[in-house]
């Protein structure tokens, strides 16, 4: 995903009560590079207490779009997402912060524009505002402590967007005895991966090259998600090769 | 990981000069169940903010160890990590998060004690402080400000180390068309997934089960981190029969 794309996810917080965690999250979002914030009738918005949280995203803070219902932040929105603080909310598909990241970013790179939602500190998103979502995002928590604050909640979220990005996860080095100067797969060796695994698939009748939407798909899912090393990307190739030389 | 390893994950903070960034440190960490908490040279601290910004996680801050060195405060750790906010530290192999949160995890089980330390907000971890460390965890953030929170820093490292449990990504219903009512592999899936894996890795020449040690446990790591679904350790399982029934 081009950073580019991220620009295309609007963070939208409804009803925030302490303008301090509308500077938090906005600070928490840009690091993270996502910069498209909106607002719901947020309470002591402008604020200086906000201006000093953000602490160098201000930008984001004079940017935002201030709106007087949820309906109107999510013009132009084609999916929506609302977080929930409550881990099994009856009626609606509940998804954790990484599936929905990489759901997300499956959207974007189809060009559409895509909301998380974000309710009031104390309350959280009422029924009829995840009504208006695709489905529920929960970020697991302690059993005993499931106090996360708005800008923490922020932070996670836009954090796992960025991780969906190539750049996502920094191995430079390991620290373990076995893969010294490992790295990420590269995207060409991902490529590369794929179509030799599709091959054996194939070969073996697994794979009907005549029906491949579904399993083409869902391969690429996985393998996106997998965050492969380098020497990984070795491992299951060397593994696919024995298979063929089997065969 | 049963949620009683993560109390073996020491979180250190040096030199923390806003008490309120102590008090947001402690509720991300116990909202994620990591509620070890050590202080090196806090500054104001204890203090009414960090209580105020802890809302709810006071007992961490109550019962937080306060040492006048970092040496002091890594006394009984086996493992020691430091964070840093620059994407290549010359001289520390340096791990992303989620490879880190996985490292940790396996040591955890090793029953080893784990710290992680984070810098003074302004300047971070000195290259004598990071001495100490075994490596260097970078979180990623946009190239134009990478200015992260002290507790946002945390936030993300506790959310890391939460999501490598087995309860780390609820996803009790999908919202994709392809997959509804999918959810997570269960630990028996998952096992066996990797014995289904390594019976045909061997029929194929690729495993000497004579010299199991690395190929095994990397298997064992990459699956860890692929977070599969149900329906997707079902096609891998899919594919892997039908290799053995062209053999």
């Amino acid at each position: 995903m081009k950073s580019a794309d991220l620009e295309r996810v609007r963070i939208i917080l409804v009803g925030t009560t302490h303008p301090g965690n509308i500077g938090s999250s906005a600070r928490a979002m840009k690091a993270m590079g996502v910069t498209n914030l909106h607002l719901v009738n947020p309470q002591g918005f402008p604020s200086a207490v906000a201006t000093a949280q953000a602490s160098g995203a201000d930008d984001l803070l004079s940017r935002a779009v201030v709106h007087g219902s949820l309906d109107q932040a999510l013009i132009g929105c084609s999916t929506v997402y609302g977080t929930t603080g409550r881990a099994r909310h009856i009626g609606w598909p509940t998804l954790g912060p990484r599936v929905a990241a990489n759901e997300i970013r499956q959207k974007l790179q189809q060009a559409d524009t895509v909301a998380i939602v974000f309710g009031p500190e104390r309350s959280g998103l009422s029924n009829e505002e995840l009504d208006r979502c695709k489905c529920a995002i929960w970020i697991p928590t302690a059993a005993n402590f499931r106090s996360l604050n708005l800008a923490q909640a922020v932070q996670i979220l836009a954090y796992e967007l960025r991780m969906t990005e190539g750049e996502g996860e920094p191995y430079f080095a390991s620290s373990g005895d076995d893969d010294k100067g490992d790295g990420p797969a590269s995207a060409l060796e991902l490529i590369e991966l794929k179509s030799h695994l599709m091959r054996i698939m194939e070969a073996v009748y697994y794979y009907d090259p005549n029906r491949p939407k579904l399993l083409n798909r869902r391969i690429t899912r996985l393998l996106n998600r997998s965050v492969l090393l380098h020497s990984e990307a070795q491992i299951l190739r060397g593994f696919l090769t024995a298979i063929e030389t089997k065969l």
